[in-house]
């Protein structure tokens, strides 16, 4: 088959390599109905994180179950699911308590920008929808894999609950569907920083009440402005550098909560700061397989509308133009048909 | 009067210093029934933070008012009251939040290791006991002014819930009340980290099940042991350093939560290696105000006994020898009598 390969810095291929197979008996075969590009797929894309050796790329997926390992129970062939960036047995104590992004036997799942992915440990990471879907779903089923869940979990940890003021960093995919999750979730204001029109105009749609174009400190005082100078009860953290987690600790009303959930490049924070700043602080790789049923559920019964955030569509031999059409910002998230 | 002045490292004077009158009409003045020397008193007595000018020393407090402003409405001369170390309005929007230590009108009450006080916000800060205590009560309500309270605050920001895996890091009054304070959230298994015999019979007191003794890394390996390689559900952080907080994060398990109130001296933390711990971080200068109340009402009605910290009893004249039997680990804490 082919499938898509980094080999460098901007040098994305759609090439042959082989197809995968069963290799455990907990493994599934799933025939991808779509895949994606993630945010963080451009970190290395950049070169800002590095690639030592080819490799394949993508981590959001749905699609149909098309062969399964022998110890396979609850996954059969034939099904449409969906699973998330790192698989998990969604039994050991770490998923019981529901961080399955740290199961204890956890295995990070790449390579889906393909026609077919292995999904390893299939009966604890993919969860199988009602039906096999009509094609308008799949964009929304597929931002359930990843971006869905990761902006769910965002609002989640910092706390979002019915009547909050809550401020979002970060205007990518995941920070837009931080706004529709912290919609759902009942806050009564929604401020989401962006200075793209496109993206403002989207963030409206999923519930932002408020934009706020300025970042940084200019950003911050902004927030202040519009919470009374008390801060917002809750903000999430979307994009991962210095500049973005201090703009959501300082727009923190003291007490409030930060979700965090932009991977950190060269983030350091000052205890004392944070200390006085009196902000509670959680985050990390979502567990998105905590949310995956209720977030189907929610997609499945047409509650929410995710797809919205893929604004280019491509079939999967034309990646390439995927990645440069997100790393030009001429595309907020890029859908891929095998 | 005469009372408690810090010169430089290690000179501490009981000198002349002016009484402290009504200066504006929200104040009051408390003569002091006790007050003791806390562990953040030994930072600028050990030189660690810089002491540029003779500074009156003291923040925990309880005694009986003398005197009130004239916008005083509900403290009255004569009553017995405990306070905390910021004074608070306790009408602010933070304060509504529970967070008094960040109210929008905060002052610091300093100067309490003295016959006399002056506390701002009399109404806001100061909480009147049901009548005057008798003098076996005096020590254990004297301990919610700051160091219960503390360690309650690193108890509740960490999430302890009933049936938790709670660890201590630190211990020290506070560490050992954070003990206490598990304990009456109904923790099921209390780690007490510590190397001194003397502490950890009083942590086993106050609800300790295990000791570990080893630190840093060491005592990480414990405690995972001790909790099946899993961490435990909730962590108090009780000392502020580097070592004590990589420590805490490191012995919380994924989505578990980490209390922290030590003041942090020199703490960096790294973006990235917080992100993948997935860890809860809450804490800051305790919010004593917000927990005094109840606080009370446990001593009062001896439900717990939080003075037990108090392993030397000093008249306040003596506050010397106070300072220097904490400073070189002859008594936990020191109450001081005027």
């Amino acid at each position: 088959m082919r499938g898509t390969v980094l080999h460098g810095p901007r040098d994305i291929r759609f090439e042959e390599r082989a197809a995968p197979s069963v290799v455990k008996p907990t493994d599934a075969i799933v025939r991808i109905t779509a895949t994606c590009v993630c945010g963080s797929d451009l970190w290395p894309y950049r070169g800002i994180n590095q690639v030592t050796e080819p490799t394949p790329m993508g981590h959001e997926y749905c699609g149909i179950v098309e062969e399964v390992g022998k110890s396979v129970r609850s996954i059969k062939p034939g099904q449409f699911v969906i699973g998330s960036f790192f698989a998990s047995d969604n039994t050991c104590p770490h998923c019981h308590n529901g961080y399955q992004t740290s199961c204890q036997h956890k295995e990070f799942v790449g390579g889906a920008q393909a026609p077919l992915l292995r999904v390893p440990l299939a009966d604890g990471t993919l969860v199988a929808t009602p039906d096999i879907p009509p094609d308008s779903l799949v964009p929304s089923l597929l931002a359930t894999s990843d971006v869905l869940g990761t902006g769910w979990f965002a609002a989640d940890a910092a706390g979002v609950k019915p009547g909050m003021t809550v401020a979002v960093v970060g205007d990518g995919a995941v920070g837009l569907l931080g706004v529709l999750s912290a919609k759902q979730m009942g806050a009564e204001r929604i401020i989401a920083m962006s200075g793209h029109p496109s993206r403002q105009k989207l963030a409206r749609e999923f519930g932002a009440t408020d934009i706020v174009t300025e970042r940084g400190d200019a950003g911050v005082e902004r927030i202040k402005e519009i919470t009374k100078d008390i801060g917002a009860d809750a903000v999430l953290e979307c994009v991962g550098t210095q500049q973005s987690m201090m703009q959501a600790i300082h727009s923190t009303r003291p007490g409030g909560g930060i979700g965090y959930v932009g991977v950190p490049h060269g983030v350091e924070l000052n205890g004392e700061e944070l200390f006085y700043e009196h902000v509670h602080l959680h985050g990390g790789p979502a567990p998105v397989r905590r949310y995956l049923p209720e977030l189907i559920g929610l997609v499945w019964n047409g509650k929410i509308n995710p797809g919205r955030v893929f604004d280019l569509t491509l079939p999967l031999d034309q990646v390439a133009e995927g990645y440069r059409a997100m790393d030009e910002h001429r595309a907020i998230k890029t859908l891929l048909r095998p």
